[in-house]
């Protein structure tokens, strides 16, 4: 297949083709692809019941009908199939011409996240784990696996992360930010207690099935405002992360974020910081200041990224996370996707970009 | 009454004594207090049924308990009463020491905002708006007065805003952040229209009684958390005013965000012109960027700012959002209080402290 690239502004990145890791590609699995994986129980269950999630598909799929699969209009494989869903066209669209080196697979649905029989939800993020490896990662080394559990228990989530492991096409745990309650609980506790032993990082995808309203006012009136609601919902989860004492309990924790942006991070830090030196006594568990274990602990990835006016605004941004804590994303095959040509502001410098398109991602998942 | 002020880092400036004016002042009025203000049908209610607020109260009184009605602890009045209730106090210990040459009044409760009954929660705020004139605005000129307004019925609102907007001592219209729905939708237009005809800027206060969970992952588990919150429901609230289109209906629109701090303000402003430039189809009434109306009609004030660890870096969220729209606050008589003498970043030159501590609120507010 012949994918003819044109970068008007990237022709010279196009020409130096930098080594890239993707940390955020978009698999798909229809259900029908994953009957293998799950045992005839579940899938006679599925025909007759169906998925049943917290709100998510209740509300309508979360994404603009404008994009259907929330996808780029050219990512609709030609041999038919949902974008995602077909590898060799995933190699010649994306993987190919890019020159990615390694990308990191974060499936969405269905993969049991969200859904509310507990059981079905393991075996779907049990089915989507196999699938990646046989479909994905098996036949193309350089796609890696991220392990889908069924978040909403934390035992459950164990047992399924203790499962795979030992398998190194296996880079991340992953969950997304919409949950029931907010991520720093103990419920969830197991999946970084687990994370942790096996040396992974917890990927956090923005989504998901919380059920609650999306702000404290409710639900917005528009698709803009809920992505807004990403960045404001990502603050009460490292909040959540801080003040539940998490990072200081699992001191070899790494946080993810992924599609949440990451221009409030500074501010949300300088808040807290603030806030905790006056009200330290309410969360004794929290010894270290809120900035400091934010810089440590939390990764984000960069699609998408706020954009300043004034491009040395983003690059204070970055420089305050640390740029050794950013990670290059592009959302493929998502419409939103951002071109790795074009992605990272210019003003950063050659060990910068180096860093950010693949160094970072390296050490962090540890690619040979 | 004799209040013997010692600041070690501020002596320069005690002596100083420069004008302040103070945005951020609550009076509190007892329930008792606003009886001659209520007709009989009301105070009788009052003893039957008793304030029906959502959330709010059936929550717990969204304060610590170690600074009871949020007060500092030395300002409760030696007479007794409540912190922020004898104007005598007030003037020995907060307008004559610091030179408050203007201070806005936002009373909090009892004034019907949030009251489930709306007939009752109408009658309330008349009584709060009557209460400030005849017990504080009459006998202390200095202190100035905000329309408290039953939000959450609009034509009701906008009633409320005729009455009173005559009299020069009310000087904005009052809203809290935790609306029933977001503050730009309809159901809110006329509180805008009224407060535009009759020239007054909008304050919203954080707090409130939205009577929806605080975040989408539910309620946190900690009171630092919920301060968090107060920022991202401001993100929300500003997103909502934006995309209904409520600055371009209502180009004369002030809005004064109080108490919400500003540390997330530019990155919002980022993100959302970035989702508005790619999606701006779905939102035909946004005509202009949104970080272009958030500098023309948002209006914050300095209580609490954000601490970044780099001074610079406020000086830049601040030069973002103008220094024409930032407004000195203290938040007396709460525990959060921000003394004048130390509230500004000491980089800050002489003619951005006077706007700040002074001009900008002068202007804004049309003093004299």
């Amino acid at each position: 297949m012949n994918v003819e690239l044109r970068h008007p502004v990237g022709e010279r990145l196009v020409r130096a083709k930098p080594a890239v890791i993707d940390c955020d590609i978009h698999p798909k699995a229809s259900l029908k692809a994953l009957q293998p994986y799950l045992a005839k129980r579940w899938w006679d269950y599925l025909a007759t019941y169906g998925l049943r999630s917290r709100h998510g598909f209740a509300k309508g799929y979360p994404y603009p009908k404008g994009a259907p699969q929330a996808a780029r209009r050219d990512a609709w494989p030609p041999g038919g199939g949902l974008p995602g869903s077909d590898l060799d066209f995933m190699r010649a669209q994306h993987l190919d011409p890019y020159g990615i080196e390694f990308g990191v697979m974060n499936p969405l649905s269905p993969s049991g996240q969200g859904e509310q029989n507990p059981e079905l939800s393991a075996a779907l993020a049990a089915a989507m784990n196999e699938w990646q490896i046989a479909a994905m990662t098996g036949p193309e080394p350089r796609l890696k696996a991220s392990i889908v559990v069924p978040y909403e228990d934390g035992e459950a989530a164990r047992a399924e992360i203790d499962r795979r492991a030992g398998n190194r096409d296996y880079v991340q745990v992953l969950l997304l930010s919409r949950t029931a309650e907010a991520l720093g609980r103990r419920r969830y506790w197991p999946i970084y207690e687990a994370a942790c032993e096996h040396g992974l990082p917890v990927g956090v995808h923005v989504f998901g099935y919380s059920g609650w309203a999306m702000t404290n006012t409710g639900w917005p009136s528009f698709y803009i405002e809920e992505m807004t609601e990403h960045a404001t919902s990502s603050q009460a989860l490292v909040t959540s992360f801080i003040m539940e004492g998490v990072f200081e309990r699992y001191p070899e924790l790494k946080l993810v974020l992924i599609e949440s942006g990451f221009g409030w991070l500074p501010a949300l830090g300088w808040r807290l910081d603030r806030t905790w030196t006056r009200l330290k006594d309410e969360v004794p568990q929290v010894r270290r200041a809120p900035s400091e274990q934010i810089r440590e602990h939390v990764f984000v990835s960069t699609q998408p990224m706020e954009e300043p006016e004034d491009p040395d605004h983003l690059i204070e941004v970055m420089n305050w996370i640390g740029m050794d804590h950013i990670l290059f994303a592009s959302d493929y095959p998502h419409w939103d996707f951002d071109d790795p040509f074009l992605a990272l502001p210019p003003s950063l410098d050659e060990e910068q970009r180096s860093c950010i398109f693949s160094g970072n991602a390296r050490a962090l998942y540890r690619f040979a």
